[in-house]
């Protein structure tokens, strides 16, 4: 029988590197004194992608982890694997300050600059995307959910659940023609997300029960 | 129905937030032992903006977060409406190690650029504040406290905290003539409101009862 | 009456700023492969108060947060004023990555530079010296802790608590002379108390009761 | 008797250094739209020994958290001895960061350079594992653990638990004559670890108990 554990340090340790990586992109943002930069409004007129960017990354590592906050209040336990693919789901979030940073530097070069960070930044959300699916198939297939779920339901949770894996790269097709066009794509979908209340597995809200371990000390 | 959750994952998030922000701001302080640089003497003497501003913003996220710490207390369950807000507030707060940089380097540039960095200064302190108002009124309208209060109790509250709406703006315009002033006023108002113990509900001390789940652990 | 409040989130939220603050210190380390920065092993070599100081600071830090754990581990909830004066604890705590680079830098200029360095330094010190001596204060005298203590119990704690206060100064004066001596024993000072196993509140241990509330969860 | 403590405020601290050490990484990432630092592709391409070292660094540091989790699932509480080993076992992960940049600049060097960033490298790693192995002893041979345990079986279990303080030197030695094998040697040895399912204590799986306290709340 494979270990199983309870989902708290995991979601302690998630909860904290997410923190940091959304923390992290203000780093991305300066201005100087110096002389040879210019006026403070021409620094910030000049830095426009970067704070676009920033608005973006900061929504989506965000919703990430508004997301994984659902996922795992529908969990009972996890196992090694998904220790393992939530790793690889936090790496992915955690190359998102860099590929900001690379979106935000080439935006207006043109070219294939502008192209390969339109590829690097959709490959964050992407490997993102991929690896927070693999979470939920795993957490639905080896029964590790707090409720039990008909395959039917969980098919139909996992496909509503992996559709971001098609959009993400439809995002950075527009995003090779114009990246300030995926940029802001991206920044909607997040809002969406964030606001969308569509439960990931049906009847969860008619159920009447109760989701999450933790509402019993709330009660 | 909306999906309703516990408020300890958003805690902990925020929590992980604030704490990285918070300590992200002595990045932007530095000496180095470079020729070029002059005496350390000489670098602490020039960068005296830098330990202002470190200060006043160390003191300005850490009442965020006790006040965050006293509204959460209050509140039983959070919605997905309330937790965007939340991000956005989050986001606001992430910004201010940019803003409390940019307010140190043109501190002392006059004209327009410490007058620009004044505004940008005033709109992280304004979009956190705003922000808050925003958290606090959702918990007080949705039914989301623990403890149901009556509208006019809820008016109350909202009104008073969202007095700091106006205090900020008002700061930011002082700071348009005196940067340094702007930086004093926020600090006072930081340590104002760290030890001022208002109820933000009317009558949660009168009536006996524990305002916080946890204190089952405690008790 | 205060508002008195579990102390729960403020545990949470200074594990967040010690664990980023002790962290951090890891940014002052860093060698390059530039021609002009020489081979590696010369870096090393030339860096090596960075070293010491970055040994020193985890230390210094990581026994802070031994501490904190003890102190609160006895307090049975916070007041307001406690919060504040645990967020000036949690300022000094911050300034470390910073001036622990002062010291580092100018460890080896000698003369003011060098002395300077060393008062900067031990600011640091002594300012969460005095803080962390403060919050316990507050905790024992406002009746705060999980099991009263009595006026002369409370006396021989809070002397023997604050007695580190004495010995930063101490510290501060050999470094005047010696920065590496002053590293030394802040080092050893670290370690010792991190190892020493005086109970902060006599007669806790002996009492048989568990002072940690977590320990339900345990049991 | 010795002060002991419930473990939840360890890991919680170890929890946040290990996940901001995590994601520091990925700070070592950046590409510039300078004219001098030619094309993205170019850039990219030139920085591989980057992208494997933060790879390898992730992975490691990933499977460190992991197994941190296990260990402490299985101790009833902690001693001050088991606290500060604790604290090196943070200092040494704290280190990565800058052992990680080291091997990613000195990778192509060769000679000296490489050779003595592969023994930094190893070091972090080798620390890292005498210090993880140090705690696992503690809490065996103190009577730590949440289950007493046979001699035997803690032998068995701090023999088979310390065999990664052999692999690392292997590691190292091989690194010596090419620093990229290590690193494929160290993320492979990183991914199998994560995704093997021993159990550290035997018959842990078998007793049919559960083995974390905080299973409670999930139940």
């Amino acid at each position: 029988m494979a270990t199983v554990m309870p989902t708290s340090r995991l979601e302690a340790f998630s909860d904290g590197v997410l923190a940091v990586a959304i923390t992290l992109l203000v780093l991305d943002l300066h201005v100087s004194d110096d002389k040879a930069s210019g006026s403070l409004a021409h620094q910030i007129a000049d830095q426009w992608p970067k704070f676009i960017a920033y608005l973006v990354s900061f929504l989506v590592i965000g919703v990430i982890w508004v997301n994984h906050h659902r996922v795992f209040a529908l969990a009972a336990r996890i196992d090694p694997v998904t220790m393992f693919v939530n790793l690889i789901l936090l790496m992915s979030v955690s190359t998102i300050p860099f590929t900001t940073s690379a979106i935000a530097e080439f935006l207006r070069s043109g070219g294939n600059d502008s192209r390969l960070a339109v590829l690097l930044y959709g490959a964050s959300m992407e490997g993102m995307s991929l690896s927070f699916s693999a979470v939920f198939y795993r957490l639905c297939r080896q029964g590790l959910l707090r409720r039990p779920v008909t395959r039917s339901q969980a098919n139909r949770a996992i496909l509503r659940f992996g559709a971001g894996n098609a959009i993400y790269p439809v995002g950075v097709l527009i995003g090779l023609l114009s990246p300030v066009a995926m940029l802001i794509i991206f920044g909607l979908l997040a809002a969406y997300y964030a606001l969308n209340q569509t439960p990931i597995v049906p009847d969860a809200d008619e159920s009447g029960i109760e989701p999450e371990p933790d509402s019993v000390e709330g009660s």
